[in-house]
């Protein structure tokens, strides 16, 4: 019953140990050398003191070390807790204390925020990676090199498949950040099953601009490259040119994103380009607009995107649409292999097909998390009858695909109707002036709430705002087109590229 | 991170609802129809007031029951114990009573035992399968088919994966029979690695003959088509006619046996047979000669015979010969993807490759059980050191290819030379006149040991012990060959068709 996610990796190995693992700028990893370090780092992490289940807090961008360090700690059997790089000291304390982290791995280029937040922790050593060439780490720090200087003993910890491999952070519905307990075997399943419906396969070569830290980029891209054995393309930061340059250049088959780098691609001269080698887009993370696909598909012939639906607490994917043949465009497909997903009323009663019953989604599963760690109480509110509850509100077609219509949290209550942002959103894209586009509720005494649209034109267009309205309500129900149009510049986004509703409402 | 094993039954259903699972004599049961009725039988035994955890053993050989058992207690979240029919009664209270069973379901024809035996047991409710019509049976005991009265809610108990599905008794190494806990994860990884070794897929159907309460035939035989959505023939005991003409009739493409069923087969006529179909032929469970596969395979063309090694407690298979490329005659393979084999000495210090460095093999991974029921001491001893001891002995040859030489226990030591019987034994089964053959020890006061062979003819030809004796002289070193040959009619074996050779030791 013994299972170590890193297995995976040794696997992959064993198969074809020269084969490239990751190529990030110039340097080319190979599986083996990858298995070795790791075990290097596996093998001095454990010669620290450090034993199985203890937390290592990784904050690190898309960089080899990324891996070194992620299977370093599944093969000494200890607990990842992936951060952002971004974070603030305030918040990296919060996490490291949360957590319980014994050590923290980050990046010398932004350390100043963690080691203001380590030094506030008892017993913590730090870790830095820095830029080739460069050694000095400042006093209290130790070099990420020390991590490499133990031999690799090729041991996997024979962890139970229900052991914890990673705390993924995240702030759930309410409150502040929880880490969801994601398990060996959950993981294992999730990209074995994740990989398979499309097609990943050796010969496979991704783009992993998504953020390894993040749930879709660590089980999406990263696990189920690994576990089939392709190549990954690491790229720190998502910029449209330099990940067009990367999808020429190593003649990429995948692209894993947001919508919003879908956005950004689609600014870019497409047909310039060779993306030839292009087969599949996967998107996931909010909804894509079917706008997009279609302009995207028609640019980049040969691709098909696929949308698919998770969240870190289901690591990651829990519906997916499969292929062009199957898939329902605006629709997050149908759920993965093992998965049962739900559509419930308040009460938690399964409710019919059709788009008048939506719903919220809970889910059962393999992909489904432990619990909170060490919240108990939030555990067991999340998985009240069983079934984890997602905060997001859909309903099911007679088919079974789902078709998300909000978050429970974004869904705006105006005069006693129900709108669904989303819905909005969906119109506001296919106005040809529009870049982005987020629409949000703000308080208002007749209505309750008003309907407020948050819009950036595209470069070199203008528009103005009683146009929109007007578009809006050519398009939508009266009580649901927008009052108040919001121009602004840039939408603010989180780590992957996601809008930040949150920042809307109290800015 | 919950999974029921039965998901695999819920999916192949999904995939293709009217697909036949199984076929048996004249009736077949589709997917859909298996996972009704299990369904029922779920709810019939969740209604009868058993909870998730409670034992539940099944006495049954390869009828659909078996199958709708099997998946009832899976979906319920309930453990299966599977027992021989043909135990005797103090045998089946012995496993009643340690199992903790609260429900017995065997089968009229030889309830006899199992009655006497229940009645013993306090608070033991018994189901009987009957034949098709007979309605009636004995007081205390119930019909299998109140059972089926519950209505199927669809639910799968949510279990855990590192929960118990399965409890296999298995006599191991030494001792009265233990109870193998095998996991839900343990049993789905098993099958999916499994499969694919061979590449199962849902147009494959298989000839379940051997018996589905042993692990090779749950685990490689009914898990393994359940998991790819194929088809089974089930065929309660094994003749050989019988056998052939359930290919012929099925146009079966997989037969998985133990050498002794492969014997069978060959005393047929087999030209006279449209085997075409067949591609694939599994071994296990024993060494089967190298004389056999190469007579097999030139006898029914197109057939590859793929020898694997597995055990009770690694549910089952561990090492495979993947396929006639990569295969090694003699050889149990390579091990299976995710499992660590190692060949050790006394001190379970790893052993380097070469025929010259034999030890016991010892397993670690996720085929590996969670230990023995209510036996902390038998569990430690078996695990020592994180590894389970197979109490078989092998060497590895340098390109990682595994090869028995022998159980432990039936390891011969003949004036301080280790003998092992099963070199002796490919010597014997390569004699003309060999039908089958076991070579034992028996106590000798000169060599402490002395080698023994135990023999039986073909139909038909008459071999003298001087002959054999001579024979195998002729071509084994001069410790080794046998010095006493017993001709019998017949070799006694296990349920599975093994030779037991305890039984020869003792009579």
């Amino acid at each position: 019953m013994s299972f170590n996610l890193a297995t995976m990796l040794r696997q992959s190995r064993l198969s074809d140990p020269g084969k490239a693992f990751c190529h990030f700028g110039d340097l080319t990893f190979s599986y083996a050398q990858v298995d070795e370090i790791s075990g290097r780092v596996a093998a001095s992490l454990r010669g620290l003191g450090l034993e199985p289940g203890d937390k290592v807090a990784v904050q690190l961008p898309n960089v080899p070390q990324f891996l070194f360090t992620y299977f370093g700690i599944l093969k000494a059997g200890l607990v990842m807790v992936p951060l952002n790089p971004l974070l603030r000291a305030a918040e990296i304390s919060y996490h490291l204390e949360d957590s319980d982290a014994r050590l923290l791995v980050t990046f010398s280029g932004f350390a100043e925020e963690a080691l203001k937040a380590a030094s506030e922790v008892d017993g913590l050593a730090t870790y830095l990676v820095t830029p080739p060439g460069e050694t000095a780490v400042p006093d209290g720090a130790h070099h990420y090199d020390e991590l490499y200087r133990a031999e690799d003993t090729g041991d996997l910890e024979p962890t139970n498949a229900d052991d914890t491999a990673v705390l993924l952070y995240t702030s759930g519905t309410t409150g502040r950040p929880k880490g969801a307990e994601l398990t060996h075997f959950q993981l294992y399943m999730n990209c074995t099953v994740g990989g398979e419906l499309f097609g990943f396969n050796p010969a496979d070569i991704g783009i992993a601009v998504l953020p390894l830290f993040h749930v879709f980029g660590l089980s999406s891209v990263l696990n189920v490259a690994v576990r089939y054995g392709g190549t990954l393309v690491l790229v720190p930061r998502f910029e449209a040119g330099p990940v067009l340059d990367a999808i020429e250049r190593h003649r990429a088959t995948i692209f894993s994103g947001v919508p919003t780098m879908y956005f950004g691609l689609l600014r870019e001269d497409l047909e310039s380009r060779d993306l030839s080698s292009l087969r599949v887009g996967i998107s996931g993370g909010a909804a894509i607009p079917g706008e997009t696909i279609r302009e995207f598909e028609e640019r980049v012939p040969g691709v098909v995107i696929l949308e698919g639906y998770g969240l870190s607490e289901t690591a990651s994917t829990t519906t997916f649409n499969i292929s062009a043949e199957q898939r329902k465009v605006l629709s997050i497909g149908k759920p993965l292999w093992g998965v049962e997903v739900r559509v419930v009323d308040e009460e938690d009663r399964p409710l019919p097909s059709g788009p008048e019953h939506v719903g919220e989604i809970v889910i059962r599963g393999h992909n489904v998390m432990k619990g909170y760690y060490k919240r108990p109480e939030a555990t067991a509110e999340a998985f009240r009858g069983g079934w984890f509850h997602t905060g997001d509100l859909a309903y099911a077609d007679e088919d079974g695909y789902l078709f998300i219509v909000d978050r429970k949290k974004d869904l705006i209550i105006r005069g006693g109707y129900n709108v669904y942002p989303r819905e909005i959103e969906e119109v506001l894209y296919s106005h040809p002036a529009v870049d982005e586009a987020a629409v949000i509720g703000r308080p208002d005494e007749k209505f309750g709430e008003e309907v407020v649209a948050v819009v950036s034109a595209k470069a070199g267009t203008e528009v103005a705002e009683e146009e929109i309205i007007a578009y809006c309500r050519e398009r939508l129900a009266a009580y649901k087109y927008p009052r108040e149009i919001r121009l602004v510049p840039e939408l603010p986004k989180g780590p992957t590229g996601k809008i930040l509703k949150k920042e809307l409402r109290t800015s």
